[in-house]
């Protein structure tokens, strides 16, 4: 019992006192959660697998988004984890395809190029499918460092590389801002029109 | 994954966001996270059951507490629920039994005494083995209605009915107390010695 305590406070936003709680409601109903959830897991750790392209976790490879034919596969969102691809998922925004990298190159932790999960990405560079590369790193220094390679390998190609536009987030105020976003909210300003682009003349 | 998904976050404390994040880190490392917690889980599924005299969960019935000699078996702690035993046995002060007794009575939700699991207490009642029963009971209406029919059912006895004290809570200011709780701790009041009762005279 500690140790099933131990091993549920130590997952992601779990603490000891969340676990006990998880822990007892689980076991104050066996047939009707505890069971339940363990043939559920179950069903995942045997089903779940990495699309073998872009990196994401289905249970089918490639998986439901690569195999979809209405989206754009010319368009590649390159993404660090497979969370933030549910994130961006999630926004329904993004018609193209994904790249889930499992990282950011990182010269202190000694992960290169060669450790990211690329190979869908360059697959599908050299059988010229690509128009466009959205990078959706995080603004760090070796998220920069990844921006910084992934563009220098594909600048002697056609394709467009974009990153995530920055400035202020949806109800954020000037206020609680740091200094680096207020910089790029600055420089990525733009004109308040006068009148509503489809209000007649 | 989904019904995954949707089981995780209806489990205490958690929401769609946190089961999301749980259910990422799960499927990322199958070997080292999620094998495990579904063998503890099956652990426990399989070994937990409900302690025949005190109504505790443990692997063992009757569980460590009721088992372990060194525990005063006549002082009773009655308990509404597992979690509230737990917490109990953190604090380390109880050196008596419990008696889970799965909720209060209520008029409105149909609970009657028959419902509740008292067969442990009464039993160790019949067997004159019970000096002090401690109502740790919520302080509600139906857990005041619930220590009044517990206190109805011994008055005949010697057995001293007790329940928790009330008042301010350990860091609580008087601005932030409740009426109920403010008069609670008025009537309960006691005296500050001029000095300290091991002082010489």
């Amino acid at each position: 019992m500690r140790e099933l305590q131990f091993r549920l406070a130590k997952l992601p936003s779990l603490g000891p006192r969340s676990a006990r709680r998880i822990l007892l409601s689980l076991l104050e109903n066996p047939e009707a959660k505890l069971w339940p959830l363990i043939h559920a897991l179950q069903d995942a750790a045997e089903k779940i697998k990495t699309c073998a392209s872009c990196g994401n976790l289905d249970t089918q490879d490639p998986c439901y988004i690569c195999q979809n034919p209405k989206r754009d596969s010319s368009i590649i969102c390159v993404v660090e984890s497979v969370g933030d691809l549910w994130t961006f998922e999630r926004t329904g925004l993004h018609k193209g395809l994904y790249q889930v990298i499992g990282g950011c190159l990182s010269a202190l932790g000694g992960r290169r190029p060669q450790d990211l999960n690329l190979k869908g990405l360059l697959d599908r560079i050299a059988r010229h499918e690509v128009k466009e590369i959205i990078l959706a790193l995080p603004a760090t220094l070796e998220g920069g460092n990844t921006v910084h390679w992934l563009h220098h390998q594909v600048k002697d190609t056609d394709i467009r590389v974009t990153r995530l536009g920055q400035g202020v987030p949806a109800g954020g105020s000037v206020e609680i801002l740091d200094d680096g976003t207020l910089a790029s909210a600055l420089l990525s300003r733009c004109q308040i029109e006068n009148r509503s682009r489809n209000d007649k003349e």
